[in-house]
């Protein structure tokens, strides 16, 4: 595996893409740990900044990532996770990638499901990559 | 324009996406300044943390980026830049994109141009995004 350049912090930015529409689902941070779990498990682990401690992606919704391949930048710094989104989308929004607005609010994605029946009630700002 | 939330340092990070291909060619910063100047010039602009200052990708290496399409996450603290790059490659490595290796280190990418033919012998890793 090659060496990865941590931040200060422990933690390198990371891409997740689904690997068949190449769209860019959602950014998010893991420390050398959660890229180890990833690695290991085939399943896409981020750390929570604000939860302070690692997690699985879709562990409370079902909409796990299967990674497929995963990408190193030039700067050894930041991270692609290529990956088929299973379940019903990557947002915790309901949409199927976080990035569903233009800049201009414009929305140009689809929405998936409706995060009130996904996420318990008082917890879905925590579920925010 | 949606209201960004920018970190405490003023910036975003940016994902620089191929608009035709799909490929993710980058990750960089930007603070608003930055977006400001992408949104008037048509170009993708950053914010350099190690120079401490705007750059318009490809200012030095032609390898510019138009933009076609800015997008902004669920909780408007990241951007995707989705471009045609121009000339031949993002990557200041010569590759066509910054991400051109697995986590194992194989090779995914094409290698486009010979990075000392274009940057200032001294000057390689400041262009790094």
């Amino acid at each position: 595996m090659l060496k990865i350049n941590f931040d200060d912090n422990g933690l390198v930015p990371v891409i997740a893409q689904d690997a068949d529409s190449m769209e860019v689902l959602m950014l998010a941070y893991a420390n050398q740990d959660a890229v180890n779990k990833t690695v290991a498990t085939g399943y896409a682990h981020y750390y929570s900044r604000s939860r302070g401690k690692i997690w699985k992606k879709g562990e409370e919704s079902g909409n796990v990532q299967e990674i497929v391949r995963i990408l190193v930048d030039c700067d050894e710094d930041t991270l692609v996770y290529q990956v088929r989104q299973k379940g019903k989308g990557a947002c915790h929004t309901g949409y199927e990638k976080c990035f569903y607005r233009t800049i201009d609010g414009e929305v140009v994605a689809k929405k998936m499901f409706d995060p009130g029946l996904i996420y318990k009630k008082n917890d879905k700002k925590l579920k925010s990559p």
